[in-house]
């Protein structure tokens, strides 16, 4: 496995040239678009190449942990406030939000991960509860009990989050925010900013390749139905507009974050985690996606064979 | 297998009270809202349950054969004339059709479909030859050398088809359709009327499921790559806006029609075809969807596990 | 003029059984469905009939007072923020707001009146002098000082203003709104908020009618043609999406407002102010439409003659 | 007044070169787009300037002419099957087509026009008596019994309509085309080629100034309800997405055509034609609608005055 890993990054590496690093916070700006890791988590440990030490800002990819934990408390409730289905346009798009009364079309676009947040804060108590659920969950997962919030990304999401706080006031017109704008936002701007290394982000994602369960210790995390469905949302709504091509080429489950990171499962082997800040038009890494792809070229894991 | 089937019908059968008979031509409209059949091809043969034998019009099912005999005949060229994105609405809108410029979002709604058989027509001569390898294809994989277009399907679909028609205009004005418009909806309205059974359909879409393969054989219908992608488009695409839903529930590549008949691909396992013409409000079968989501839950064959 | 007013009331009356008051907050929920009046200022004087001495909440029709004081504080660059085009869909769609890029279709719609008040705010100095410089205006066209701001209306539109603050932070996210949102929309809430009579109503509007001058004292208001083209801007899009029904029965440059009140200009006669607080589905007055519609019958002041 | 039209071409001749001459058919691609000339037919007569005898096509001008005529036959159940609303976006959008079920926004767009025609070839019988019909009002309204179809331009038209096949097909879905799409397109693209000088076209539309009567012999050309109601959609809707632009700048009613064309009316005075054909993005004759402006800017008879 480690030489996949290593050869992938290689096939990889060119295709950072063509990409474009975030640049709407400093924070972000400023990494290197010459980063590049990749992890592999499966049944008896971890695996990594390239960058894979370097902590990221997780960004989107906190969604997928989000829903995990909303499911977990709110039950299939949850699916009366946001939808399941591909959002068929751009990323944080406002316009079918209008047409269908606040219900975002899934968990993974933002208006979507902002109820999700808000469905949490409501059972967790706080904001600050609700981020510490999170972080609990990514700690004892990963097997890293630092793992943190990066306040200085959370607060540039806030500086900048003007289109993040009109999609929840649209939705709070419509009734699907329970909580304050600023506070369901403040919580999502700060899961956002949660930094992780591939290595432990591919640790901490593990258990949806696996039923639900951790399979070194066997425990549950989450009920194997559920993995399975989470892992169905990925695959159709992990990479906004450019879903489709994502199952097209990698063809396993995923979520792409602004920085640079994504996470992939590959059901009963164990999760990939790739790093690569340069992005594709659509906002997911394109070094990050090629080298995925050429994991799966040399395991079959695709879930289409 | 034989006991899986019959129980899935079993769980299914309540499930078609919920739903609507397609009717908009005589020919749909007759069939009783009763009919329950299933099949599943394996590497080793077919089974089969209820009304397995019955022939039925197998509408847009059709679509995956013309996808695979086109990607064969024009090769990844075909990409540039339509997408491989879920659309995320309504099945034939128009809407993004207009702001994408005549490039269908996937092959599997209807402007797609009909980009598709226009690349056939072009590759194959004529739309009479374009049908014939359709028909070629489906007697060859289900051994059946009798299937055949219902034509007077085909003239009723022909009478009703103004909204495909205007579709097919629209991508005419953007220069994407090279053949005169009647000619290519003729053709699509034909493949759409081709009528099978639950048997047939199984059989014939088998090769999906084994990389391409006829699994009895060993003989190359279409190369791994090929098959794994049309899978993919499957399962982001095979259900309209009701894809994200299908996916959630069943976990298969799959695509619908509004004959009732709905064809799904288990990677490794074959292919299973079911059969109940109530439809639910997004024009999937909706006993077939529920025999699905049981043959499944028995199988443990969703790709997400 | 008396009589016509009395009898234009007399055919109105009837419409208000089909219509609706507003009720989303309750200050205009518990006005009385019966009211009706009208009042016109022609060159030499006010004539009213019915209600026409009732303050009621001017709402949207304060756009018009505002849009010609950010005009003559900012001038044409204003142009460069919202645009002068018919909206062509419900009253504060976002739709067209993200297709163009955070500019607002016309200065008549929420969006693009929250960005008039923004401007005028900068203009001023504070959302408290914005608001001062409109009661200038209004007190001395109206010739009564007392005119003020309804503060308990104004409390309840912030308090239900979530989706006008969707639509300022999306302009935000745009880069068009200088000023805080809660500072843009506070003075927006306010703005809609003032409470007159039709007789006031129609004398502070008067000057639009007149080439932009009083023209009892013949002192300009207002540039000439800056009058005409607040004129053409309130008859496209005065009545959001019902603009052209407005045009078609009525032919006079008008602005209505949920409170129920409409001002209508009649170029070179006066200023018409109707006020019946039963809306009809698009959100203006029926009973005053069809008033208004009336007078213009027995008067010929339609522009379209 | 003859003063005043020379003078106009002289403000407006320079605008020409900001413009683009329409290039989809030869026959219009090959005008010069030095062409520049206008009349203005009052109560006692025509006069002109520039090239003001020289006959162009007068494409979308046709449409008032048949909105008149099929008002005239149909009445107001016309309105059933067309709106009187902007459209608010590209001229023949077939968005919103969609979302309001077949019912075109107004007569003065390609698909509402399209309606209008299907709804004369119903009354009159048949596609050339429809034409006809059209043909014998603008003869005897110009004075001039040479009118004719330019059948080299509607034979272009009708190779290049797929945009407008689609639409009607689309319509044809909903139901709200009466006859074969190839019938009311043919018809239509038919309209579009009469070809017309601007005295020709100034002295045809001057009933509509007059409220509906000839002013030389005092006879009824349509009821004065229904001039002023022409006038109204002209105002809101006759020039596609630019009718707010052009209200804004002129004010007066009009209706502009791709052949470079525009007719406008100022009600009680007469009515004016303009053609240049370099039109502006909008398709809108630049030239055109600057003289315009220029003869409004010296006459005053901007109906918002």
């Amino acid at each position: 496995m480690q030489q996949i890993l290593t050869e992938a990054l290689a096939v990889a590496a060119p295709r950072r040239a063509g990409g474009k690093v975030a640049d709407y916070i400093p924070a972000l700006a400023r990494v290197s678009a010459d980063k590049l890791g990749i992890a592999f988590a499966g049944a008896d440990g971890v695996v990594g190449a390239g960058d894979c030490d370097e902590p990221f800002s997780i960004q989107s990819i906190s969604k997928v942990f989000m829903l995990a934990l909303a499911l977990d408390r709110v039950g299939v409730n949850l699916w009366e406030r946001v939808g399941r289905e591909p959002s068929g346009s751009t990323f944080n798009s406002i316009v079918q939000l209008e047409s269908e009364h606040g219900i975002p079309r899934n968990p993974l676009i933002n208006p979507g991960a902002i109820v999700v947040t808000d469905a949490l804060i409501g059972e967790e108590g706080s904001a600050d509860a609700a981020i510490e659920a999170l972080l609990t969950l990514l700690r004892a997962q990963s097997g890293d009990p630092s793992i943190a919030v990066d306040e200085e990304v959370a607060s540039s999401e806030s500086d900048t989050g003007a289109r993040n706080r009109s999609l929840a006031w649209f939705m709070k017109n419509f009734g699907n925010l329970t909580n304050p704008v600023e506070i369901a936002v403040g919580a999502y701007f700060r899961q956002c900013a949660v930094a992780m290394s591939c290595r432990q982000l591919a640790r901490a994602g593990r258990f949806l390749a696996f039923d639900g369960r951790d399979p070194e210790t066997g425990a549950e995390i989450i009920p194997w139905h559920r993995a399975r469905r989470i892992n169905s949302v990925m695959m159709l709504c992990g990479h906004y507009d450019n879903s489709g091509e994502f199952a097209f080429r990698v063809g396993l489950p995923g979520k792409s974050g602004v920085g640079g990171g994504i996470l992939a499962i590959a059901p009963g082997h164990g999760a990939l985690a790739v790093w690569s800040p340069a992005l594709n038009e659509y906002g997911t890494s394109a070094a990050g996606a090629a080298a995925l792809e050429a994991v799966v070229d040399r395991t079959g894991w695709s879930v289409f064979f």
